[in-house]
């Protein structure tokens, strides 16, 4: 029986190719946090983001690696735009800076709390929060 | 030249796949709502959980459709597991409830801000909130 020159089972490999989960582009985040990191299939961690002493929670964007890492470096809080796939420093438009005062991470690696400083409004809308709009509760099992 | 049965330009079509974007699974959220989702490509949106008095945050979880309307009608925070690809109710095998007071939907439909009567520690860990971990921000361009 002839002996393979590598095993025979189990998925191709092909080391161009990012891991599943992995970081989908390039970036200088400290690996040993990089480590920690469960993204998407698109290779995002969600971030909520909340005024620092009010605690308002102001809206959710999303991260990869490198925007993680711009936004614990620079303290300015930056995203990755899903729909057009860029990093958007917010504000950077708008003049609705968000400065960042802390930043952390939760338990399985797949979202980040950021506490900012946010000037003027954190929606597009001209809302303070994007959470404005109240759904029905009809459940009625309160404590 | 024969004339072709069905349009012969175009993506083949297959009335049993959900559109791209669209629920994941069957569910009785009202199409109202349902109209006003933006959901990730494998049907979810992000759920952040706060303590409807102080206002901590909690966890972030995810739901599909129908977890959002077991949530809305039943007062019980219900989620949708990606790594066990079934619905779960928070608290059910922990004690660990959560009772809803009010959700709001973002202004782009991909998230919901779910308020809540937190009975015990909202994360596996015991801690109270899963943002137990600080990670470190260097940047020092603050306001």
């Amino acid at each position: 029986m002839p002996v393979p020159d590598a095993p025979v089972t189990g998925a191709p490999t092909d080391s161009s190719a990012p891991p599943a989960g992995g970081p989908a582009r390039p970036s200088q985040l400290d690996p040993a946090i990089a480590a920690r990191l469960r993204r998407s299939a698109d290779g995002l961690v969600a971030a909520v983001v909340r005024q620092h002493d009010s605690g308002e929670v102001l809206m959710v964007a999303w991260m990869d690696d490198e925007a993680l890492h711009r936004t614990l470096t620079t303290g300015r809080a930056t995203y990755w735009s899903r729909s057009r796939q860029e990093y958007w420093v917010k504000g950077a438009t708008s003049g609705h800076h968000q400065y960042v005062r802390s930043v952390a991470l939760d338990c399985d690696g797949d979202a980040v709390l950021v506490s900012v400083e946010q000037v003027g409004a954190a929606c597009h809308t001209g809302h303070r929060t994007c959470f404005f709009e109240e759904l029905p509760v009809t459940g009625a099992d309160a404590s």
